[in-house]
């Protein structure tokens, strides 16, 4: 846990004089103020984190976690658990849609095992940060032990560590985990209050009774393990994933070391309140790639007080939304760094 | 009109077999089906408007058009007209917005004076289609005469084609006109029957007295001109500009050589309802970029049956939000062309 709690103790607020001078600068730019929207918030909320304000980023590096998830014993998810693994293999041939989107906008894939339920090959590409052979069915006992929880978000938080040194402007993340839209849902119903109906989706592609049923494996589940609210640990390992607190704690190094976190969909969502339970001061870092078609994550945005960048029914995770986000990011920096101002252009401002 | 008849005639309905081969391939793709939501129907319709299923693009152009607007005189607008000849010679300098969100997204931009109300510096960069020294006011008399509406559409179909030899893959619209918002108020009542205050917006910046001010002026110019609703090129005559004739030509010729057409903001809306009337075979080679914060857009794009990949409170127009738009196009392109299949890597599929 101290690697938990020092991070939490080192996050700080946003530089306020940083993001007064972006404001500053995007208001003399040659364009009406505040023609470009979020794009103008998004550059001065950079400059904020990075205490910079004009920032560049050139490291772009999405952080793809995995794990398995013992609840698919209940018949929750319209793919097999082995997925999970050729998906991570997958990912390290380059095959994937997160590799795709991240080699289009200039980010680096890492992938790591936080807990996949299969011996998997070595590769040099692929971090072995495996807590366990996947979670044990949370319909019937807690998910993980309190142990396993701390240790798989520390392992996120050692992904970021581990990486710094090759660089890394900003951050996005991602999920790979058959059956992890049951155990985000549970999360967001745990920690948010809405009720279950209302943060469950088809996930991969349920019907309507595969649905249903998924919904009272997470009401049972609920039910069985009483996560107490008020500590997101406990939340995570009754009902959560390796993959999910893996990525929790991506998201307190990301606000540790004043590094942009761009979240994906709804698992990085789930994973999201995760964090921002542990620590509010995390908020302010954290930026909203999409709207994803799970309909929990709207529901955990709006807890966040997040809006989201893009809203193209994307519900693949892998980090592919954060990719995405982290696009429009740089345009906005680019935004303020490269146009002109008034004065430069020779440009009449507005008409009093 | 024989220019804008011939674009018309060519104009084909999307290729059949490349779309379903596009679908085909996407169904196959290591993801769930659909889980990448409308990257996925843009690329089937990208591959359609080609005829190509499994299309790249490598060229990318933005075309910004400027004009003058008579109708400033009313004062609807929250800056002098002199800025659009000082904008003109900042997208030639390369300091505006369009200039670094072009850069960013790998796409070059054609600047041309389709009618900027003063004489113009000459530079190779910036193309001399000039119909006349700005419109007249509106709020008077028709902006234009009849045969000034054709040429300023013919002219944008020379744009492209003079552009075609160095590669076109994909285009975007853009506009730089004080007063355009007007004009392209008035174009939207009257070829969507929406009421003038429905579709009037602040454009740069007016404040409330300002916004009434444009309402009343865009009235006043409708019961004067009294455009025709069924021949849109009365209705540019009356009401509308020379970068928006351009912009509707530009999106005609798009059609007319088999190319994606990105459609920016408010103002390239207007175009495309002047291009859309003229030829209801170009609505399936339009894809809508985002969504503006102009009341007006949101009504347009319903009334063209299109949704917006993006909604960032964008209102600046130059082709700000096609040149985000195209990233999009070329992100979906990749994932069609990129990923890899099923069997291909050796992933299970979904359980029956």
């Amino acid at each position: 846990m101290d690697k938990i709690n020092e991070a939490i103790s080192s996050i700080k607020p946003l530089d306020e004089k940083a993001m007064a001078e972006a404001r500053m600068r995007q208001d003399n730019l040659t364009k009406p103020q505040g023609s470009l929207g979020q794009l103008e918030s998004l550059s001065i909320q950079v400059a904020g984190i990075k205490g910079n304000p004009r920032p560049r980023i050139v490291h772009k590096v999405i952080f793809t976690l995995a794990g398995d998830h013992g609840v698919t014993k209940e018949g929750v998810s319209a793919y097999p658990s082995e997925v999970t693994p050729q998906m991570v293999y997958n990912f390290i041939r380059g095959g994937a849609g997160i590799n795709v989107l991240a080699h289009h906008v200039g980010a680096r894939v890492v992938v790591a095992d936080l807990g996949v339920a299969s011996k998997m090959e070595k590769y040099p590409d692929l971090i072995d940060k495996k807590v366990a052979m996947g979670t044990q069915n949370m319909a019937q006992e807690p998910a993980m032990s309190r142990e396993q929880a701390i240790r798989s978000i520390e392992a996120g938080i050692e992904l970021v560590e581990d990486e710094l040194l090759k660089g890394m402007d900003i951050l996005g993340t991602g999920d790979m985990g058959i059956g992890n839209t049951t155990s985000s849902s549970a999360i967001a119903a745990a920690l948010t209050g809405a009720d279950v109906v209302t943060v469950t989706g088809r996930g991969t592609g349920l019907d309507d009774e595969g649905q249903r049923r998924k919904v009272k494996v997470i009401q049972k589940a609920l039910g069985i393990n009483q996560p107490n609210p008020k500590d997101a640990i406990d939340v995570l390992s009754k009902v959560g994933g390796f993959e999910i607190g893996g990525i929790a704690g991506v998201i307190l190094a990301g606000a540790k070391y004043q590094i942009p976190v761009v979240i994906d969909g709804f698992i990085s969502g789930a994973a999201a309140l995760i964090a921002t339970s542990l620590s509010p001061q995390v908020k302010p870092y954290l930026i909203a790639s999409h709207q994803s078609v799970e309909p929990g994550h709207k529901i955990i945005l709006e807890h966040l007080g997040l809006k989201p960048l893009l809203n193209l029914d994307l519900r693949l995770g892998e980090g592919t939304g954060a990719a995405l986000g982290i696009f429009l990011v740089e345009a906005s920096l680019k935004i303020l760094d490269e146009m002109t101002t008034f004065a430069e252009a020779g440009v009449s401002e507005k008409n009093d």
